[in-house]
């Protein structure tokens, strides 16, 4: 049988391995599935206190957290009052990107592309400014227009066009995280046009990256910061959840299409 | 008068100055000129002990041999066997950079647009191997070709097409210097194609730089490296001189012709 794993949440129904019994949460790479069968091999980690909501160990404490504090704080390297732009900024990755910028001090704007997601970064989540790209015709200026003093740091989830725009209007020293492509996974044949020449003159860095590149140092660091940003209440964490097994094409489907706001986490079973 | 200065070395002719005497060598900026009145503000600095040939303070021990030791050991950060790659090889830059990967234990391919400069990058530089671009028609072949294990840190003096392909040639985690955009600068509507999905999966790491970013531990460090290497026969140090105030246009405009073979100096009268 084939199965397709995903980053998830499981209780244990029935075990057989001395550490784990009946009803222990399990967390890691595990099948999308309704009931799996888990060898000892897999990567699961028991949860032993469970002081959060159960989605949030697959989103905001997971892969889309420590991409998001990895890349800003790790690979962009802010300093306080730096400028940050971040696209698909309504999504997993950036709009905790966006709320740890703003945390730190930064003048944070992002993009998105629905008036609803717009109104969102800046009314619930506190960034400066945002605006919907898909309004927009002539991205240069729009980002002249919130950026009257040059980006120092672009957190892009999106590449193409936008990435083009970003390094025509940043800062000498700016710094990229390159973290997604979302404009090119639909269309593999669209590459960038980018300006190398501003990217000598300026000294711009651009850098791709993955979350499971940073050191237990990194990880360690990012829990114990974003657990006590949450426990403060300084840090929100949208999530949008879908139930049922059936509703995983819809919901992987809707990742391209931007229909998630926050966290796109698909609940197969109750707690 | 309009004046244009250089990076340059000169001779006092007169001086009111306590610290400057008839007959010594001044270095740093100067004006492209047979005789020029300095003011104080100027930054010149007297050559206190003259170990070396004097073009050697213009070029190895000046902004070519810093851009090139700051970028690779800098910018790069090399690990000895990693495979690096240098554009535009023969040039004052890359041809050092070359020479300081060679010496520091790496595998180094070099481009360049005449066989005899491809000759010059492996008779005389001690490069593993060097290829003359202009007979490639697939540049992301020959780069296959040249690097069967992939490439890990590239030299970017030329940006354009070579930057596609070697981003398509990078091994994970890999590194690129970009110092400068040989294709742009006579085209500066070129911008280059890249594939931000390799950036992104392969970690790669584009950095563009200038030598006056490097801290003055960094330039006691490359000169203290460059001036041991130089005595100890190590480094080659090529040069490509004309003479005569007459000469400075046509240095110039063969600078983008790609005429020189390592460093491209006018000396304008005689020592």
């Amino acid at each position: 049988m084939h199965t397709i794993n995903c980053l998830g949440l499981g209780r244990v129904v029935a075990s057989n391995h001395p550490d784990y019994q009946k009803n222990d949460i399990v967390h890691g790479t595990i099948n999308w599935a309704e009931y799996t069968i888990v060898k000892t091999q897999d990567m699961l980690k028991k949860l032993d206190t469970i002081e959060f909501p159960l989605s949030y160990y697959v989103g905001i404490f997971g892969f889309s957290g420590l991409t998001a504090y990895g890349g800003f704080f790790k690979i962009c390297k802010p300093k306080k009052e730096d400028k940050v732009f971040v696209s698909a900024a309504a999504g997993s990755v950036g709009n905790l990107v966006g709320q740890y910028a703003k945390l730190f001090g930064c003048y944070v704007v992002g993009c998105a592309g629905t008036k609803q997601k717009v109104n969102f970064l800046k009314e619930k989540l506190g960034f400066d400014e945002a605006f919907n790209y898909k309004e927009e015709t002539d991205l240069n200026s729009t980002l002249q227009r919130y950026f009257p003093d040059g980006i120092d740091i672009y957190f892009d989830n999106v590449g193409g066009e936008m990435l083009e725009a970003v390094v025509a209007n940043m800062n000498a020293f700016g710094r990229i995280a390159a973290c997604g492509v979302l404009s090119g996974y639909t269309n593999s044949k669209k590459h960038i046009a980018l300006s190398m020449v501003d990217v000598v003159y300026k000294r711009i860095m651009i850098h791709g990256f993955l979350a499971t590149d940073f050191t237990s140092n990194d990880f360690n660091d990012f829990m114990s910061v974003t657990k006590d940003y949450v426990r403060a209440g300084k840090l929100s964490v949208p999530e949008d959840i879908s139930f049922g097994i059936e509703t995983i094409p819809s919901a992987f489907v809707g990742l391209f299409r931007g229909d998630n706001v926050g966290k796109k986490i698909v609940q197969i079973a109750k707690e």
